[in-house]
């Protein structure tokens, strides 16, 4: 960490602000220059609060040089991680497909497309039962009974599944689910984040509609500093001045990512770009990048789903997908 | 609500869909051309989830003329909202000087901060207990031990005390707080909104980060939908490209929010801009654009805040600003 | 397209409207309700000017049902266009590969360069003669002997050349040159691009940082208008809050473009990250989300290049590249 | 300017990126850490290309200190600069009022405007007659006739004119114009920036719908390279996610560009809200905040203005709002 401090700073001041720091156990390397005067910070500086040092009337501006996540950091973690979710692996070697509706509407529904997914090679289960909707007066989902359906589903299937929570009360609740969904809205709910860290459920963390690379992995490092290290990293798209993709998929998080940290990073198309259509060309996209899996919105009946329809593939056009990408890791291993 | 169909839409498709809309208690009325038909539905519209209607496969575009929000609209409320907080009021004709330090550190330092910003014309006290920070590793508020402070510093003072809360359990320790905080980052926590919507409080509700007016209405109307009309709303930047301010203060949000709702709009010139050289400028043009209240992070010891230093003013400094206030709010009278 | 008229509009004024309407040769449709009065013009509303219509004083909002470009779009134009490039191809079956520095540097740079990129699959040279720079102090490009040394490097390798013009009055010096670039900051320099309406060159026309799709079509719309329909659209890369790329690769914009338009779209992954490390696996997601191409920032020396080193990779990256590329694109045929 | 080393660096490669810096003229300042090699650069840094150094392999990143604008910088000219344009002035004491419609329509138009104008507090004409527009098929302005009809309108009333300028060649035209606007759109049109340069007619430069503060003022830079340091900044909004205005007013923008130049900077609430009812509150916001001006669009027929309309004011509007703005600034300097 280095902080640069203004011409005229006197040299009491310059040994306080060096004490303060020895206080916190660090090292200081001091550089004075005719025009500069210049402090390397060294040691643990996630014990220094950047704002508080940029406050100090002595100092002109602060740049970190190492980055703040420490668990999710694949500098003191090289190897990537793989995330055991019930028998089946993210990460790694593995490509995963997560499919399925974006509300549980019906037992029927449910388990019909639970198992067109899986024969057409999904490896979880998706299926929204506390949905957040961004108007009040929106269907809300099914709740609890929509996890009952999905524990449902997965007992005909063998699927593992992905379900969002909203509220850590519900805790309970999701005590047979295989991976737990934080959605974007979600991302800075500090609180909610800190109760997941204190489970050992594999933890889906979208990232947020505004959300800096470092912000999400400082999230995933609230959830890891309870002691929870399950942390798949879902990119759903960002919000930018476009208009015709509901939001812009940051396909290059995913090379960004892969060098900041170990975890493993999906990518949804279907949120993302809010349209079908668009579905295959990223979902290949996404496989040729480097993602370690997708996360694709499936509906047998896309035009009457309860909400998010437009972006709904059919089972058939899931398999299309699922086939395009596998010529694309198979070649690129070849 | 107009809905604009494919070319190519059979007539069995039209009165299937007409036929739907009726089902939802809603007037259609049909618009066919040579080369476009359109649907006019008439009624409460709400009804009608946009997502669902776009979904459907003769459906080309779907424009909403009037907009979801119904409780903070003003065309169903024209006159101005005034929020009755312990003895003062904000909206209509009353300026709202809201000061106080980012977190609350002791019982000398807010007890001190409450007694100068009275005097200089604050007509409410902040100040954190909870605080929401991007990293696990920063300090995370004194809690309750700071709301306890928060209310000597009423008592000494007589000040309405507004602070921040982060998760809906904790409400229990917020019953003597005047009014509740809902910050940035928790705009779209919507289980949390929905529990304030059962209280009866005032809530300030911050605009997100990167939230559209639309969607900032949408979140009132969360908590209005449960019974509780007591809102104020509060600009505090949102996230654009430039990076001299921390945010980009969105000041014409006053203007638009004063033409779509009743609701008071206030704005937060501190987070905004980060910086406390830039408050007085931006705490000015807010009050020229007509704005119902500020809200200043004031410390008197900027230097050693906890958090969020560079942008606190002195207290002087904050006598200047509302002094510089209160001469435009007069000049505009005039 | 739609009118949208205002509640309280009378007879007088909508049969004044209409007529209006008809004077420009179009027909209307007017559909009258309890709540609202709505006119679809119908006919070639390209001219109707949008901003004209939406500020007569009873209309409410205006609605283009069918987009405003003509020539560049694909309802009227439903085959890929295939630019021909002095005995290559652009669009159609072929892929594209453009390779070579960001600024000519010097003779045995550029002929070298261009023979290590033609070895490994370039099929077109690019090289920067003049370089918009964004402070007047900085390498401002070789100018004409920049294009004469482009000249060398085509007449040695066959290799058809690329290369930015930035003043529509340096055209004479452009007349040997396959391939005009426009660049990201000249993409509404509506002068320029009337200019080149003018010439039969094609067009490498880039998208501005921070302009919508519809925007940089009308751009492309632009030389069209003037009777030149060679172009080449060049995603690279969107303006948004996320640094640690220098921009976004907006990659959907790619499948979007297929479905408006039927100009080939290509990519450039080093503008757009802004790294040499994210350039390939941007490039493979660029092949298989369906680009018609890629341009690549090659150098032989990427530490001492005169401008733009980080993002440059070296001739046997770039051999690496175009080997990935060949094996998705392979697969997805297969 | 800080260079970062990367560990790892030897000896030899540390002299020898010294040994270049000394041939740029400049001197190094060698911290050598336990964990950090710093590199100090001190002296002239524009001399040093910034992506240049950061390609460097041992470089890890470069901060630069001093920004890199030098004319424009308050540094190196601590007093405000005072524009002088045709007896009147821009910047100082004087608050500017700029006025007139989008489009030069006709002589009785302009002067009928000009007149009015004036007798409200105007202290310059607008008016615009060559029109950048975003479709080829939009109305283009009248281009040389234009220029004329705002002459005869300064004949009549001795305000000085300002107007827009799209191309350098047509510079001649623009001989007897008072000051030369460069749009939005030409704001990074490097070669039209440095023609301008070459002239010593006053120039307004309106910032870029998506540029930064810092890419402004490089703008700014290029044309006081050429020797002509007679601009005046014009902030207009800049594009953000939100859409109930046309842009974003950044009205902070103010703030920060009184501390880093010495440059007047004025505000066009027209274009940044697109939307005549906010124009008012937006203006008084600018005047409040410290703009040395307003440029406001109005018309004397604003529904059938040739462009633009809905953000016209009438000219009795526009004398309500010289006359708050009066009253703030008559407030302001009690």
């Amino acid at each position: 960490m280095i902080a640069v401090l203004k011409n005229g700073a006197t040299d009491k001041q310059i040994e306080g602000i060096i004490e303060w720091i020895h206080t916190l156990g660090l090292e200081v390397h001091l550089s004075k220059g005719h025009y500069q005067t210049i402090l390397g910070i060294i040691g643990d500086t996630q014990k220094v609060d950047e704002d508080l040092l940029s406050g100090l009337e002595i100092v002109e501006s602060v740049k970190r040089i190492s980055e703040p996540f420490k668990s999710a950091n694949r500098k003191f973690h090289p190897d990537d991680s793989v995330i055991k979710v019930s028998g089946t692996e993210v990460g790694g070697d593995a490509f995963t497909f997560i499919a399925g509706p974006c509300s549980v509407e019906s037992e029927e529904q449910i388990i019909g497309i639970a198992k067109e997914v899986k024969a057409l090679g999904a490896t979880m289960l998706r299926g929204g039962a506390f949905k957040p909707r961004t108007s009040p007066y929106d269907f809300q989902g099914l709740k609890a009974e929509g996890i009952e359906l999905l524990l449902e589903a997965k007992k005909e299937t063998g699927l593992p599944i992905v379900t969002e929570i909203m509220n850590a009360n519900h805790l309970p609740m999701f005590e047979e689910v295989d991976v737990i969904q934080v959605g974007a809205r979600n991302m800075q709910n500090f609180e909610l984040l800190k109760e997941l860290g204190r489970t050992r459920k594999p933890i889906l963390l979208k990232r947020g509609l505004a959300n800096t690379i470092k912000e999400w992995l400082m999230s995933a490092e609230y959830i890891m500093a309870g002691g929870n290290e399950n942390i798949i990293l879902c990119e759903r798209g960002i919000r930018t001045f476009e208009t015709y993709t509901r939001n812009t998929l940051d396909i290059s998080a995913v090379s960004v990512l892969k060098e900041l940290t170990h975890l493993p990073v999906i990518i949804d198309p279907s949120h993302a770009t809010g349209a079908a259509k668009y579905v295959k060309p990223m979902a290949l996209a996404a496989a040729a990048a480097g993602a370690a899996g997708l996360m694709i919105e499936v509906h047998n009946d896309p035009v009457h789903a309860l909400c998010d329809g437009p972006q709904s593939l059919t089972p058939a056009q899931f398999g299309e997908v699922a086939e395009g990408v596998n010529k694309i890791l198979t070649a690129l291993k070849a």
